[in-house]
């Protein structure tokens, strides 16, 4: 059986001038998709009749299920509820639990509900109202036939509640469909070409049911197999198995076999080894601590990070001695290595990490714009390593940032 | 003379099952709205081919502009280049320029130039290729009748540097004679309808060649004039005498006459006022310095910040005493205080910012995730404010950031 075909369309002026970015559609997918439900097409269009009308007729023709998003609040520009009450052919009525939870919010706000505050209350009598016990605007699900069209608010924490509590769960009742499983092997290090020419045998050898993917990203690149089959027990093994075979084709490249960020990847290495890190920072200006700190429950082993941008704090807090910064420069290998042993000291942490180097053209530097030294030490060993980065400034520090942790990873993986 | 219509096409599996959220899309609507160009539909599909030839059936048909993202990389999922060139109906020749620069970039990388990557200098000959100088896939240019199709990566930064360089100057040459010209006011503490209802008169009294936008960002509102006209020099005069009397309306809310990030405005007071600034920050986990630091030349003015993601590095580091966490806990007014004048004395600058809260729930705080404590100061006066942020983890550390800049602008300013 074949899966369901989704769409989504997303409804906003804001999203069309590019002044909001669209995460609603990304956790939408990412939700269905879990379900076996693919989303073929995605759709974005303005506050506008004719164009809403125009995706609608578009969408519902090429999938069995469409979710749209936006349009649904209470000022001018916002028509999406009399235009879905119109398209599907029904009058608006009044909903007495949507009334008495609004009045309920109204009271609570301290505001009085006014006779035009009752529209808000009113949804077609021919959908079945899908509750929203964060906001004021009604979620609202129509069948058309063998289809569904579901209407959501906009805004991301109504969107979510709504889906969670009301629409997979009825999804997941109202279709069936193959499962769809995916698993992910994360490499470091090599380029996307590199890597398809080392593993072309394995992926010619996939079977139709079973796709790869490359998702390249800064110094990484992320491969995920997808698998379609009625059996998810069976597939979850076909897929490990692949799954196996790269990794262990493509070796010491391989740093995760889940689709995780690396510095999750870090975390969990430092929660399970009770290890402390701390950094000191130079031309990343503090962008590898907020990294690490995007990891919920950081704070369990980053004590934190010198952020050492002129070379009196370099002296100062980390101990780096002046006549090695007369000497060698501020970007230098002696330098690095003071830093990352004044970290070690000062923060008291079990591993340190320490950059510098020159993202930019100007300042008093000798050196090349993107030259940068890391270095990474424990108690007992140290390590010092060169880059050179070719692109504009924050490009060269999205670099240093990935280059670094990447750089931490291996040193912790004693690679 | 009315705007030009665009469609935005986003190819790739990775946005439909949302493992990618699609910021690409946004960047170039916005700036496509500044050369006067809508974006009516944007519309994304997957690696498919059926999907793709719809998808350009469709939006080549209703706009006279269509630009396609993602697609491009040497691998085999990604389809859009020979489908483009049968589309086109064309052949694939291989590029001079591009194949030079590849073979630079893989001796640069120490990498061997494989025989598949030559197919990564091929292009359609019935395209413009636009060069492509961070990455290794070219950008397409075609011209079908009286419309454009542009075809470019779905690497973030490679799409970026294609535009600025090579598409958008195109743009602006193939669609329009007139020139074309935006002046900015930038606002920060006040909301857009409070800003529209002071300027209604100045607004409704703009001719119908200068036209007025709305951009809300955290805690600021940027108003954007753009004007069109045969003579630049006449229009620049024009929408400056605009921009003044705007500005001059909205008084001590202005914070820029430009269009620059919050950060840029803080370094040239810095630079000019020839101060230096330092600072302590416990939540943000160094993403304050980082904005900082993003501005090119921050090293004359920005000396350092201490991130004290521990109670310990704050004692240590800032001398923040013991009693004073025991007591109000690290997330308080107390608390916040000691870390401001330790960095002041520590880090040995004019002016520190400190910043302590809590982003997400656990961790051992008593405090209500979202609460934030800032503080700023100079020698002779210090401030603190408690903010309380809704969201999640990464949101709530941007608005930090984003107030916290807000917060240095408005005590150096004496607001």
């Amino acid at each position: 059986m074949s899966n369901i075909a989704a769409a989504i369309i997303t409804i906003g002026d804001e999203l069309l001038i590019g002044q909001t970015i669209d995460t609603n559609s990304a956790w939408i997918a990412q939700h269905l998709s879990e379900l076996g439900i693919d989303v073929l097409r995605r759709v974005a269009v303005g506050d506008d009749r004719n164009a809403i009308i125009k995706a609608l007729d578009e969408e519902i023709s090429g999938a069995s299920l469409v979710i749209i998003t936006g349009g649904l609040g209470p000022t001018a520009d916002d028509i999406t509820k009399p235009l879905l009450n119109e398209y599907f052919g029904g009058r608006m009525v009044v909903n007495e639990r949507v009334l008495e939870h609004l009045k309920a919010i109204f009271t609570k706000r301290n505001r009085p509900f006014l006779e035009r505050n009752m529209k808000q209350a009113e949804v077609p009598d021919t959908c079945t109202v899908l509750f929203n016990k964060m906001g004021t605007a009604p979620g609202m699900w129509f069948d058309k036939g063998e289809k569904v069209i579901i209407s959501l608010p906009g805004v991301p924490f109504e969107m979510v509640s709504i889906m969670e509590d009301e629409v997979l769960p009825k999804l997941r009742e109202r279709f069936y469909s193959d499962a769809l499983l995916h698993r992910s092997v994360v490499t470091a290090g090599e380029g996307e070409s590199f890597i398809a020419e080392k593993i072309q045998d394995l992926e010619e050898a996939l079977p139709a049911h079973i796709k790869l993917a490359y998702l390249p990203g800064a110094g990484m690149v992320k491969l995920r197999l997808t698998g379609r089959a009625a059996d998810p027990v069976t597939l979850s093994k076909e897929l490990e198995e692949r799954q196996a075979a790269i990794a262990d084709r493509l070796g010491n490249i391989v740093i995760a076999l889940e689709d995780i960020p690396l510095e999750q990847i870090l975390g969990r290495w430092f929660i399970s080894n009770n290890a402390t890190l701390g950094l000191a920072e130079s031309c990343t200006g503090g962008y590898v601590a907020h990294h690490i700190t995007q990891v919920k429950g950081s704070s369990a082993y980053f004590k934190g990070s010198i952020v050492c941008y002129s070379n009196d704090i370099k002296e100062q807090l980390l101990g780096v001695k002046k006549e090695t910064i007369d000497e060698y420069g501020a970007i230098s290998e002696q330098t690095v290595t003071e830093m990352v042993q004044g970290a070690l000291t000062v923060l008291g942490v079990d591993v340190a990490f320490a950059v510098t180097g020159l993202m930019s053209e100007g300042g008093d530097s000798q050196e090349q714009t993107g030259t940068v030294w890391m270095a990474v030490a424990d108690k007992d060993s140290l390590k010092t390593k060169k880059f050179w980065f070719p692109y504009d400034r924050a490009r060269n520090k999205e670099m240093t940032v990935s280059m670094g942790l990447l750089m931490i990873w291996k040193f912790i993986n004693k690679q």
